[in-house]
């Protein structure tokens, strides 16, 4: 793995080469992508069963668009019972942790009759969209789902698109069971998103729409974007590790090679204060990558997205991992809760030299689905959140309108705004 | 002002024509908007000061682009005193309301050496869009910037075009200074949120742009999303008023005027229970038209998007409120509470005869930047939570990772994921 030395100019190219995998670069697509959105839109059902069949070869009509009870059944029958017990395990603490999340209404109020506060209400309906494809993520349905279903949405529908016989993967069905999605609709890709968005005879409109997806997937979620809500977008995953001379060179190795799997476009990143580290570290990664079964794409994402930066202290070290706002962030340094207190952008925090990344993906709780390219300076990672919305809470009497009313209409008169004015002044009238 | 049975034919309709006013209708623009975005981004302030320029016909170059505190003075020099003062104490209150919405980090942990938990960061960078024109809206730069300010972050700098001979708004700076806006840029348009976007040499990059404008304004932030956050897209404004025989349709009239006035797009709704309540605002309404300064605009939206709903009880009332997800609804019944219970979708909910919508507009402290055109389902009022972001935290021991390590071995391997699986197994590796 290449060994570069930090400064503002190493820096600067990095940060640059990073965003070269945003997703707002795949500007060709978005005429496609433009043109199943209109079709689905105008032509409903009959546009989606015609995509399904042209891109999943899957002839899906209104009768078998939906997975059926006896289709779960025969999922379960035929995953491994140890895959459904971690499964469950991992719910476990996944609803735990989201639990913690959960906003409540709020108000607050004065003797003069005034009540001001914040209603929250979850949303009503959402859809989930997970990838099909050879490589299958029940994780990711966890992930998705549970948040919604702790924040108390009413109606939770999943899509994914069918392999050519009509089915959907087994561990995917399991997944969605256990996670509490009641409808599977088997649909994928951007008529999938249109579907959702606009609402078909089959699939109801949704008022978000979440999970990730292709470029196509992508593309769709940005355009319908206002229409509905939607989580962010998914870009490549990152990671990033934060260490000095007591981290261990193979534990760092390992975690870095564990996000360079996921495509060639991930990203990891080691930014340490010692160069001793950083050869060792160099040395280990080259030893796994020979014995790891997905070693071309390891070998592409680190030629083209993997560095390993020598920092010249902890605090330049800091900075430019705020910088790089990384989706996953290891701290293994001496005293890892002091940086952690010192960073401001990072998706997932991990401390010290057991809080492996994959621990986080899969097990400890908290969401995976985290913002990446950067979006840590801005977004959050998908929670509760992001299934709830809040309403305003107004409500004076007379005796708590009246001192402030003459202040209310000269404020409104000076925005011109005389039926603003008038409102309020009519409460007031002398008839 | 037109009196419908609502039905659910009228329903349609009804929720149909709305839709009309959604900004992702103006397509034609893009191009044009896009074109800008792109020009802004390859040649920084040489695009900006060329497009300030052309549109507003001002020369604005590096020197004089920062409003100086000489403009600021002069400014406080000119605006009503009792005007300032008014401003102050909708500040307080603003704040106050504000504060109460502060989200703070928390963390559990276990004995056996877990720590899981959720680390708050304010946003570091801000840019607040102010437009300009004839009609100066001091009350939404309160809006846009109180919530920044309380939440912490740390630079808020805010941009709006200049007129011909350069110069902003008085009673804008005033407000800007009041609200705690530190640096005023002026520029404005799509070429104002490219620069905050992308950075120029004069304008600094920020992480999120709020704020409300025009149609391309509001294209250009919907093209940026995801390169930075930004609030949601405003829309026109609107109103719904849900009233029994109780109300007084003297006070409902004026209400629904009160938004009428906006602009030609602006809705206002009356759904009502009692027949003999929607004949009496709508005389109310034809009498205040006749006196109100803004009566051409009036006349217009209320003939496009105004409607007095006559339900046949409060049940379906409610259900077409929630249908129509109102930015603003007041509930003017004889329990306004209990019907509150029922609204699901609205951006702010306002109990009873004295609590207009003006007063929330102006003066009561909730946030009057809220979401409009239905998205009341899955958005929420501007608030703290826009200017912070979350970073979960995750904190493993070996005695915690290691009775579960081989789960998450066997949930990443059921991934195909084995680098994952590698990265638990590396650390109870027997050498």
């Amino acid at each position: 793995m290449r060994i570069v030395e930090l400064t503002k100019d190493t820096k600067d190219n990095i940060l640059e080469n990073l965003l070269k995998r945003s997703p707002n670069n795949y500007g060709e697509y978005e005429a496609v992508v433009s043109d199943i959105l209109a079709n689905v839109k105008a032509n409903k059902d009959a546009a989606v069963f015609e995509y399904t069949l042209k891109f999943d070869k899957a002839a899906i009509n209104a009768d078998n668009i939906l997975v059926t009870q006896d289709e779960i059944e025969e999922a379960y029958s035929v995953v491994e019972p140890a895959l459904i017990d971690v499964i469950r395990k991992a719910l476990v603490n996944i609803e735990d942790y989201h639990r913690k999340q959960k906003q409540y209404s709020w108000f607050d109020s004065t003797p003069q009759g005034t009540i001001l506060g914040q209603k929250v209400t979850p949303l009503e309906w959402v859809g989930v969209y997970v990838p099909g494809g050879k490589a299958v993520y029940p994780s990711s349905v966890l992930m998705n789902v549970v948040p919604a279903v702790v924040a108390g949405v009413d109606h939770i529908i999943m899509t994914t698109p069918p392999n050519k016989e009509g089915k959907v993967n087994p561990v995917t069905l399991v997944a969605a069971k256990e996670a509490g999605v009641k409808e599977i609709y088997k649909v994928g890709g951007a008529q999938a998103i249109a579907a959702l968005a606009y609402g078909t005879e089959s699939i109801p409109k949704v008022d978000k729409i979440v999970g990730p997806g292709n470029i196509f997937v992508a593309l769709a979620k940005k355009s319908v974007y206002g229409h509905v809500s939607i989580d962010s977008i998914a870009g490549p995953s990152e990671i990033l590790v934060l260490a000095d001379e007591t981290a261990n060179p193979r534990y760092v190795a390992a975690d870095l090679l564990s996000q360079a799997e996921h495509d060639e476009l991930a990203s990891s990143i080691l930014v340490t204060t010692s160069r001793e580290l950083a050869e060792k570290v160099s040395v280990e990664v080259e030893n796994f990558v020979q014995v790891l079964s997905r070693k071309e794409i390891i070998e592409k994402s680190l030629n083209n997205y993997g560095y390993i930066l020598v920092a010249k202290d902890m605090e330049e070290a800091i900075a430019v991992a705020n910088e790089i706002a990384s989706e996953h962030l290891e701290i293994m340094t001496k005293d890892p809760y002091a940086v952690m207190t010192k960073i401001r952008n990072a998706g997932a925090i991990f401390l010290g030299e057991y809080s492996s990344e994959p621990l986080g993906d899969y097990f400890a709780g908290p969401n995976h689905i985290l913002p990446t390219n950067g979006t840590a300076k801005f977004f959050s990672p998908l929670s509760v959140d992001d299934f709830i919305k809040k309403s305003s809470i107004i409500s004076y009497s007379r005796e708590a309108l009246e001192p402030i009313h003459k202040d209310i209409e000269q404020f409104a008169k000076s925005e011109q705004l005389t039926a603003h004015a008038n409102s309020i002044a009519v409460r007031f009238e002398t008839l």
